[in-house]
């Protein structure tokens, strides 16, 4: 309904009526006038109907949706499903050209500006949570591992001698495979055991850049978010190396968006020394189904526009589609309320932990560095490896998702690697542990429900370890499962 | 409502109207039943609730849907905004795991049985348009340039040396950037001229796998679909030469599928010769958003779960919904219809562009070896490229999408390599052309407008173009183009 | 997206194409104005997007959907469920004001213009279908029964001494309710056998009004649509009594709007006589679901200005929302098509039964002034009357619904009224009898499936009663019910 | 997916998550159990998914619905429009058949079980907020007035002589047409004023009975909410006399479910005398659309079943679908916080008006027995009643609805009926005023911006009706105004 479309109401209701409506009107367009001038998350969150209506004009903005459109050639956006249809908006096209994942599809103006504008405004979300003085980012369709990948195969063109990666250890397989799968040479640095936790070891860094060279290491790929004991990697030093050594460094944020602290490494790494891009998980941080990942950076330098120009053909729009409405729906009051309630979930949760420790004989593991997750010593478990795997498995069966339990000896290949250790990032961790994270979107009510889980399920498996070693037969264990 | 809640309304409604609704429940179940047993395209399309209501279910098994779930990982699937969850049905997941894009997720058993039934729905799809020996697909969440790019990455494990992908030249953007992305250097070849079409010069091939060597080339990457006057690729040739030298055989089936003749070549290749992968679009063959592509082989050597665990990380489980909706609701019958409707729409375009041509003093190129596209020559605009290129921007203004206007003189550069005729597939075409294709989804209204505003568009621009060349004033122009 | 806003996008894709994109807008804001003009069924069926975009722009209009509204009274328009909130396009006022049924609403303009905008389609729709002269109409939130009952309270303010209603005896529980729930003594006209008719008895009408006077009766309720063997009433006639004795003349049309013979026929009436009103339900000829009713009328005498202000209070909106939307989604070459294939629906399903019924020994009754439905006579069960109630059932159990099976001597009390032969319309039909009829919607393969599941029942049933006859153990004839 | 489903998956997904996955479709297959099996309001809310399964499972029991469904009838739920099924979930028969709306439909299983299942739920609601002994209700898809008028035509039947309604005076104007469009004659009981409130004048009704002859009243029409300075009828003692003589009392209790002062009232009335009927909006105490209306009772006389009977006809299903979704989205517990929250916002608004009052030089009107709303005099303004009127549209404009502006003189004809100080509920109040209500779903940021725009409105018509007083040119009004 336009001005035009009011004054023709003007024979079916009184104008003064109208007069009214089109106040309404004015405001929700003033509403829609800010972002597309500021480009910014806005303050307060938007009604769903008006986020619907936003994307309803940009879709008619997409040729496939012209009323007198007449497509002939192989790729005109034609949906045959009216479900697929109306949950994509009717944005059929998606998002980049054949040469650039940004670029703006002149079939496809709307879906253009959906994406030039979600982009913006995921660039607003992430100098707000702390990368202040970050420049540009670029969303694309796949997860971090892939991600990170397309970072590599960008800055081979300009270091075509570059065969390394340097890398420290963080047991997340799809690092490891972002690595490989690019054809670069993973070269592991194991973590340093400070107190409990885990972290890099820069001399060894240092070492190996010297001994293989710069000009032949592609990058250096650290962490920042990460589960316990391992912490988030030194990330102002390994930035001075880095730019000392003139080595471009890849930071793999994957939840740490959600973190100040972490967003605090990036900024202070990037103030302090180089870093070339970092990448995070849109569904990590941003409470959206699983399937993009944001690429940033804090230079003017191109790098970002090379991963675009990088990526070969058009990508999925669904990302784009979801982190919209998902940013409109929030709001910067919104998002910041998310922060500060994780913030207080990872606070509750390590009190709880700790007395829950102290009941059961464990320890929770002293990790001040790790700013999301927290884990738990399982030392009277220790020696029972399948007890400790058990215990996993029964946290699992009682609908706990994302706890881990890691125990002592695991193996694991991935290509022609072999890792000892796998899952705790790093041969030998001194003992099996539990380790859990607050993550954003996480409710008290669930922090509660953890803990209450945790301790019926250790008591258990507890009972079971001691009959194992008493040789108390199984069937009474297993009466006091059905009693839970 | 299962049967237990069918008894339990018993004291809602009289017992015999329940026995009447348990039928109606019993046949809607027998649907699914069905689909499970086979995991194929159902004959008969499914109405859009029953679609929903399986989505709905599905969504039920991922546990961010459980009904007493706790999250203690970075990754929950938890959604914030309703719109998004809704859209998304709940399914937040993605597909894969970190080492495995099919791999079975424990936390997702919904999203993961919708990924596997949904391959194997395509799978069987692939097999009823002509690969009848198809073995076995994976559905990727990328457009068809990125997904080649991972089929090269894939072949890089097991070809250590090989540095070179042997392509016969197709000007389409990102296929040539998936080699180059990929880090390979494409050779290209280029087309033969046999009467009005391009063709593969297989000579040529042979001579570079002979200079090159077998183990330093990668593969050869061959190309079906394509716009006229370029053809398929003479696909069982080139099989035979893959074979003979043991080089692998990529192709690029883009928007093949909708094809019974490019399927009939594949299927022939493989039979004759070497195809280690196909690789299509899902929105040019299917009917849905941009977002995914298939990769699908004839063997039953590993290669697609090579490629699939080359993939690094989750990926969206949008282009595997979008395509398991599509395909029930489209049914086998229904896919069949829209395939022979594309034949008779490509059959009335030619004999309708062919009188226009007639018409206009140009002709429609002879290209019978393209099953999709055809190109009539711009030959009285021969030497007035910009007029050729303006031609173009009034049949885009005019809402004419897709159709591609060809100069002679085009130049491109992408990467450090340099083009000479871009856009005609070869260095020097023997005149500027106009190229539109018949695809699946085209109506037969559609068809008419193109013709007619091709027709009015053509008598405009050779105005101009006589007008420019008796050097007219162009208001006279102009004001004819306000009675368009 | 206004021009403001379009022009705001300047800066994140290229102005040349936005252009492209606001002709686009222009196309489809002009589609809406052209509705808004002439507030009539467009010619073309319009898309949804389109159609909700619409929707969404009206319920911006109303105030429960201001941003900064502040409501202080005892109705909001508050909606609590977002799913309840988008199913009704966040339009929660309703239609209408507490003193009348179609005024406008200061606190829901957008709403009101639905409502309005409805109302002007509908009368089109209704002169397009054949009442050509019709003057206005309102669309009330209830089934045609209460519509009739509204109708009759109406009258009766201006013929306080009116007691009884004349009505030509239609079996149709909801027509007698809405008399005698008003307070009125129906009188019954019981009608006339001719040939296998069932006609109007115009005689007894005459008399009843003599005998009765006048100013003693409220109106003359008479009837179209209805199932053979009975016909549409004898509208002309009874519309030229009504005007002679000055007595008000309701018609039951409930779903003529349907056939062009039944709109014939109140044309007619309305030009021949009197016609106050004629009410026809919105679900049975629009395809919408239950819920709603048309009072329309030929005159300029306010009548139905004063049936809208006898309902006492807002109306639910969904009825005008399911209308709306269904008749932008139609057009009126879609309603026409409906029309045209319920007429030849109707042609083959008489030529399909008249075959049926010779087969088994039966007839089709001769009822050509039913232009809807038909009946066949089922003469081979006569005196088997269980049989008859038992034919009944099996077709509804295999999913025939909506065929009625009439057997000779059905009694029922309405009321404090006794109906003997009750479901035929007379007090003894000469047969027992199955009426179907060609409804609007209806396809093909319903009216093949629909003769083939007769067949096979009626064989069964047949050979059942034989059987019975002949006291054939009934094993024998479960045994084949279980083969079918 | 039924059990047998899940066994299908097992060839697609391991078995040992399949389990999982079970484990999460028995705990929701559980809640629908207990809610098929109580048929109350859940404890706590329903997650929107779980929701919309269930009404489509409810659909699919609907024979529109069936699979192989052939229809032969007039009406058969056929859905022109996929938007049109969609919203309605494809439920498209209505509630209730021919002879009663609350009747079991044969053809529609599925909305017959969502129409019983919602009104015993809504029964539940009914006895949790108050009315612990109601033992029966219906939904009726129409708002109140039409609703009483319903009930008006029930009472009729059992007492034909009775044409008087006996009617305590409450200025809204659908209650009053109820009583003249069902044909009766409004006895109007002018109410007493004691203090600022006007009160039920027992002695008036006393008399009229008497004067009258119980015979010839059809019953005493009473209410409970409504705006002050008017307060509830003193339910009581009325319902004693009704039982006392014999005479049916109907109670108005429009917006009475969200305040327990109302429901006790009603308990109380109906434990000490006579309460046949008890009418309620949905919209305006549930939070659904305007729609529905409620009738319930305490008692099993089967009046409620005559109300049901005497709605001729079937009904829009979608009242009862708003109210089903909304009372499981909204769960008992989110019920009691909406309650809870409206008492607070009462007791806010009422101190906050009281300080406004105060500083402006007027009075909150003294109306304790009011739950609901309060008034404000607007003495400052009296004998300038265009100021008053003014004051209201002011309001209006500043998007403050449903506040109300009483002026002293308007006068107001409905039917043949006259009334002096229309809107105040007696001939003559003390002094203009204005009143406002604390509703059910208001929140406090509302209150707040309520009291702060009557703050700032009345300031700017104080200093009107001042300069008016003194003759300052309006200019000077108006660009104060400007500053606004």
């Amino acid at each position: 309904m336009n001005n035009n479309h009011l004054k023709q109401c003007d024979k079916l209701v009184p104008a003064s009526y109208i007069k009214q409506a089109e106040q309404s009107c004015t405001s929700i367009n003033n509403l829609i006038s800010h972002l597309l001038e500021h480009k910014k998350i806005p303050e307060d969150p938007w009604r769903s109907d008006i986020i619907e209506a936003l994307l309803s004009s940009l879709s008619q903005m997409d040729s496939n949706n012209f009323l007198s459109s007449c497509g002939a050639g192989e790729r005109e956006g034609r949906i045959f499903s009216e479900l697929v249809a109306s949950r994509n908006y009717r944005l059929a096209h998606g998002v980049g050209r054949s040469g650039d994942v940004t670029a703006v599809q002149p079939k496809a103006v709307g879906s253009s500006i959906l994406n030039q504008l979600c982009t913006r405004i995921v660039l607003d979300i992430i100098r707000q949570v702390g990368a202040e003085t970050a420049t540009s980012c670029i969303i694309v369709p796949m997860a971090t591992g892939m991600t990170l990948l397309l970072c590599f195969l960008t800055l081979r063109t300009s270091r075509p001698k570059a065969k390394y990666i340097i890398w420290p250890r963080i047991d997340q397989k799809s690092c490891f495979k972002s690595m490989i799968s690019a054809g670069f040479e993973p070269v592991v640095i194991e973590n340093k055991l400070k107190g409990d936790e885990l972290r890099t070891d820069l001399e060894m860094i240092k070492e190996k850049v010297k001994h293989l060279g710069s000009e032949n290491v592609l990058c250096i790929h650290s962490t920042t978010s990460c589960f316990a004991p391992r912490v988030p990697d030194r990330l102002e030093e390994i930035a001075k190396i880095c730019k000392e050594n003139d080595i471009p460094h890849i930071v793999n944020n994957a939840y740490g968006l959600q973190s100040s602290k972490c967003m605090h490494l990036l900024q202070q790494a990037a103030r302090l020394g180089r870093v070339d891009a970092f990448v995070q998980s849109c569904d990590k941080n941003l409470l959206v189904p699983v399937g993009g990942a944001i690429v940033a950076s804090f230079n003017k330098d191109g790098f970002i526009e090379n991963v675009a120009s990088t990526y070969a053909g058009r990508a999925s729009a669904s990302p784009a589609i979801d982190l919209l409405i998902t940013s409109l729906q929030m709001g910067l009051s919104g998002l910041k309320q998310l922060l500060k309630q994780r913030k207080e979930n990872y606070n509750y949760l390590r009190d709880e932990m700790c007395k829950l420790a102290e009941k059961h004989g464990e320890q929770l593991l002293a990790t001040p560095h790790n700013p999301i997750s927290m884990a738990m010593s399982l030392s009277t478990l220790a020696g029972m490896e399948k007890h400790v795997t058990e215990f996993g498995s029964m946290l699992f069966t009682r609908n706990v998702s994302g706890a881990r339990v890691v125990p002592l000896d695991s193996k694991k290949t991935i290509g022609s690697y072999s890792f000892t250790g796998y899952g705790s990032h790093c041969d030998q961790y001194k003992c099996p542990y539990l380790t859990v994270a607050a993550a954003i979107g996480m409710n008290k009510d669930e922090c509660q429900l953890l803990i209450k889980r945790i301790d019926k399920t250790f008591t258990e498996i507890k009972f079971k370890n001691n009959s194992a070693k008493n040789k108390i037969p199984s069937t009474i264990t297993q009466s006091s499962q059905l009693n839970n």
